[in-house]
This record gives structure tokens, C-alpha cells and sequence, in this order.
């Protein structure tokens, strides 16, 4: 039974997630759709393409993903299927499918029927269809030509040097804990053996290694299982606690 | 695999959902369960018809749709099968099902067993095997007899004259974007070329075909996917900025 | 096809869900795997064990369920599967798969790995992959050994006597409708034929079968589709206009 996941920010009260859904399983009625969230944020394409970057390595090789998010107006640049690390993306060229990876995709497709649709819902449409034929065994190529203008977006990146690392908060999830920009692997290079995270007010030296090594109502700092800085208070909503937000500076200083 | 579609405003916080579904599943585990909404407003038939009624088609023909809303009480008289556009639904005799087309369903039977049962969850323990069932390859026929008393509600009309067209907001989206009542169709029949359609304090004497063709923080009106017209505030929540509500009015009025 | 049934309290705007699914998924592409619920509130066990122990028994015999709520922490205890009733769960061994049932588990397994992987989403990196694989077809012994230190949490109990029964709301669903942990079948074992019931500054002295044998606006009272009391207001919100919250206390007493 093929895969096909499917992100939006179209969210849970109206018909465009089963719209959409409909229209694939319409091509075929074996698809297993497997939804990654379709409460992002409205509009919000670094939120999306963090819960996409974050998820997609784990489907089997050969999966398609869907992306609605910000298909329609001036910004969209047409729609696109690109190929990353074996998966296969169909979504609009806003500049979201370059933020699933540090790589530049391997194969872009632009898709060919986008002139000919006049189309309010072109997840619907254009991109549903699509999907749903390259789940089944169609080649991406088979539905337009090379793509020459894929836009890229930048994310946020952390700023490293020998002395400092400025990274920023990028997610605060549901149990309040930040998800940071600051990766192991950049630490890891860079750090002497001696360190200060600051974040907020709070300042800490040391690192732990889950959630709860630290007291109740203290800060836990830690890299996750996305490899990525991850900053708490255990028992506790470490967003509200600490006064951080989306975007708010992490600060670690190297050294003594 | 035979797919069921699944509408109800259970919420999602609850075990009403996955107790439909498992029972459905105990009778046949190759169903394909698709979520149509479960966040539908509590008890809102019209928000739950509007949402069913503007994707159903989507799916293959032959789908099995299940409704669970307001499925309890004097109001409900019985629990129904309908064949529609060669669609099959089956839910509460509460009129719901009569508000999903404008014509009336061609086959009606009424469910023979509801009197045998006295069941506070019929949509578990009524609809669902039926649903499971037909969707199985059991005749819908089989499940009772001859609906006579097919309940019928009264879906918001928009009002059409040569003069003008007076239509209503049945649904705000989650952009903000407002969903009216008013059919392409409708508006084209009676259209001499010049018209202006009013919508709280805005005026406006054309139609774009997408949302941004006007300038961020102007109004826009199209229409959609759907055929009816949408309206909204380019780059910004519509329902919010103009002031308007589900049911608000939308009026028309044609020649100079 | 086979089934896995997934609850925890993750949330739907993280990636925490999608990825869970996608660690299954590439183990078994088979599988159908069917949300319970993943709005559960933040950390509550007696919430989520609720809805699980409200509609596990609905699904097929030998149905896999993944239970991921608090698995990190000190109050985790490890991971373990259960067999109850024919069914199977792998989740923390923090009690709360002792909610689930009067009876304990007939089969226990501390899985065997836990000491070896330090992750700190335990629920995609060792509870996910022993599910897809048991659901596919394996044995849970395969993953571990005998449990010897199962956690068991205790559900808040009615208190019934020959004079009365003091139970409590354990749940306001969605529509405000109060569920308790009053049982059918120890009301009527106690039941001398008269009776008072007890909620807010209600009182009253018969049951109804169902939710709008009522004027509107009047309290109700019934055994509902789980064999537990259930009280709300006919047409309106019980949890709102009689004043009760979870926990609230309902008092039966027997006789004149």
C-alpha cells in the first residue's frame, strides 16, 4: 500500500483536508495517507517545514509528501516535485521544500499544467493528483519539465565562532520546551570543555542528558533526539517560565 | 480496501472517535477510515453539511459516508440510509442528509432495528456496523425498509431577482475568508455587466478570479472552487477586518 | 492488515505524532494505524487512561496499542507490553497501563533494550518499533523479559455502602456532559428502589434512559453506553450551568 504524507496549515474544521484527501484516494483508492499536521500555524512556512524536516527522514524511502501551505498568490512561483535524500516532495515553489535540508534537492520537476489550471485550491487541483499518481508508480518527470528558478528560503541559522555560539528558539512545543537552532555537531567541534548557555535570566554551565536530571522548577538544557539544543524547565512550561518566545536569542560563550 | 468516511463533532479529546472506528474495524479490519471532521461546532448541522457537502463528490463513487451528529434525542426520529449521486450516507433522520444537494436522494431505507435498540451512542452501536457492512458489500435494503418520512431542512437560500441577489455568510474558514451562499451559476444568469456587491461597510463593482489580485489589505471577491462567491482581505483575516459573521448579508445589485 | 491504535497527549502541531508513525511505518508499510486520541491534556494520565480504557475493547482481539504519555522522566520505570483481555499495549511502566482494567495484565514484559538506548523520545525510539513489529506478527517475549515490578496506579473508586454511593466526575466531554465513576451494576445492587441523587445543588430521584427525556434545560441522569452514571443538562452545558468540574463529588443515598 503506497505512502503519502500530507502537511497543511488548512486546519481541522473546514473541507480542504478531506478535499484533498479525497481527490488522491479518487486515483487510488489504496493510498495510505498519514497526516503530518495540518494545524500549522496560518501561513506559517517555518513552522511547517521545521515538522516536515524533522519527520520526513523517518517514512520509508519512496515516500511522497504533500505540502499545502501558502499555494495560491504572488509568492507560490508555480508548483514543483523535487527529490531529497530518496523522498519525493509535490508542493508549491515558495520556498518551503528548500527548507527541509542543508543539501540542495537532487531532481526538480516543474510541474507543466500550472498555465493551463486556473485554480483556487491547487492543493486539490494540481497537487493532490499528482501525489497520488507518483505514489502509485508514476515518475515525478512525467508531469512537467526541469525546474530553473527554485526558490530558496534561508532559515535561521546559529552563528558559531571560536568564542560564542548565537543560535535562536524555533519551536516551542505543546509542553513548552524550546526547540533551539543550535546543533550537536557544531557544539561538539567548538566546545573547549568548559561553557555558559545563557537564555533569558537563566545562565547554566553544564549540560544534561534528558528531562528530568535537574530538581523540579530548575532549567534543563540538553542536545534531543533531533541533535539539537533543547531547553526546558523540568515540570514546568519552560516558555512561560523563562519568558522566551519563538525566535529569542540563545547565547552560548566558550572557554573560561 | 473500501473506505468509509467518517463526520462527526465528537471533538478530538474524547472516546467517541476511536470507539466508531473500532467498531467498524471489528467487523471489517481492511476498512480505509477517513476523517472528514471531527471538530465540527457542537450540535452545528449546517457547519457539519456545509463541510460534507463541498468534498463528498471528491471521493470514488460507491463511498460509504458516515454522519454522527445530533444522533440522540426527539429530534433525530430514526437512524436512515440514503443513496445520493451514487454516494451512500448514513446517519440520523434528523435532516441533516437532505441538506447535501439540492435534489433528493434516490433510495431511503429506514434502519429496521432502532426500536430494538436503546443505545446512548447509536453512532457506535447503530450506524457504524451498517456503515462497516455496506462499505463491506452488504445492500444498504438489507439493513431495514422504506424511509416514508425523509426529514428535510431548509439549507439558507440566497435570493435572486433581476434586480439583485441577497445571499448570507454560511461559513468563515480559517484564513478568515468568508463562503457565501451565492452560485456562480446564479450570479451569471443574471448579470448584465455592470453590478455591485456589498458587504458590511465595503462596496466593490468587480470580481477577481484569485486571492491576491488586489492589494494587501484591500477586499477581494471570486469565485472558488466551489462555485460561490468567497470574499476576503488580501494578506489579512477578512472576517475580522470587514466585520462580518456567519449569516452576515451579502447583497447584489445589478445595472448601473 | 494490521492494526496499532496510538494515544498520547503530543498534541497535533509538533512532529512528535508523524514521527511515531513514520518509525512504524518503515518497519511495517502495512499497517493501519488508528489514532485514539493525541489531545490529551499535557502529562494526564487518569485522561488518557479514560479514553483508552473507553474503547480498547472495541477494536479486534490482538490489537497492538501504543500508548505514549510520560515516557521520559523518573517516573517512567522502563517500557513495558501487557496482554489484558486479549489485547496488547506497550508503553511506560508508570501505572498507567494499570488503569486500564479492574484485573491485572496476564502477560508482562519488561522490554530488554531500555538500559542500552538513551533517548529522549522514547515513545519513536523504542516503544514504536516493538509495536509495528508485534502487530506484524511477533511475539512481545521476543523484546524482553518477565516484569517483575509492574507500577500500578489507582484509579479514584467510588465508595459504596448499603446507605450510599459517593462517586466523582471523571470526565466533562466535549458536549459538558458529566461522566462519573458510578457503576451500573453497583447502583443496582444497592438500589432499594429509592433513591437520591446528589450534584451541585441538584437533587434528584429518578434516572432517565437516555439524554433528553427532559424539559430543556433540566439536569439528567442515566447509565450511559460505558455502565457509568452520566449527568448533564438537556440542551445546554452540564459541566457549565450545574457548576461540577472532574473531581466533583456525587452523592447517591439509598432509602427514605
Amino acid at each position: 500500500m503506497a505512502l503519502v504524507t500530507f502537511l497543511s496549515d488548512f486546519g481541522d474544521q473546514d473541507y480542504y483536508v478531506p478535499a484533498v484527501k479525497a481527490k488522491m484516494l479518487s486515483i487510488n483508492p489504496q493510498l495510505n495517507i498519514i497526516d503530518i499536521s495540518h494545524n500549522i500555524e496560518a501561513h506559517d512556512m517555518e513552522h511547517a517545514a521545521f515538522v516536515l524536516r524533522s519527520t520526513f527522514r523517518e517514512f520509508p524511502k519512496g515516500t511522497v509528501h504533500l505540502v499545502g501551505i501558502n499555494t495560491v498568490g504572488v509568492m507560490t512561483h508555480g508548483y514543483i516535485g523535487v527529490k531529497l535524500e530518496e523522498h519525493i516532495f509535490v508542493g508549491p515553489n515558495n520556498g518551503i521544500l528548500s527548507l527541509l535540508a542543508d543539501n540542495d534537492p537532487g531532481i526538480l520537476v516543474q510541474f507543466a499544467d500550472i498555465h493551463l489550471k486556473n485554480s483556487t485550491f491547487p492543493t486539490r487541483d494540481i497537487l493532490a493528483p499528482i501525489a497520488a499518481k507518483v505514489a502509485s508508480g508514476a515518475a515525478i518527470h512525467d508531469f512537467g519539465g526541469p525546474l530553473t528558478n527554485f526558490r530558496k528560503l534561508m532559515s535561521r541559522q546559529a552563528k558559531a565562532t571560536r568564542e560564542h555560539i548565537i543560535g535562536h528558539v524555533i519551536r516551542i512545543d505543546r509542553y513548552g520546551n524550546l526547540l533551539t537552532n543550535i546543533r550537536r555537531d557544531v557544539f561538539d567541534k567548538l566546545n573547549p570543555g568548559k561553557f555558559k548557555i545563557q537564555f533569558g535570566r537563566e545562565s547554566v554551565d553544564r549540560l544534561q542528558t534528558g528531562y528530568d536530571e535537574v530538581e523540579a522548577g530548575d532549567p534543563f538544557v540538553f542536545f534531543n533526539s533531533l541533535e539539537v539544543l533543547e531547553i526546558g524547565i523540568n515540570h514546568g512550561n519552560g516558555g512561560k517560565l523563562l519568558g522566551l518566545k519563538q525566535d529569542s536569542v540563545i547565547y552560548i560563550h566558550f572557554g573560561g
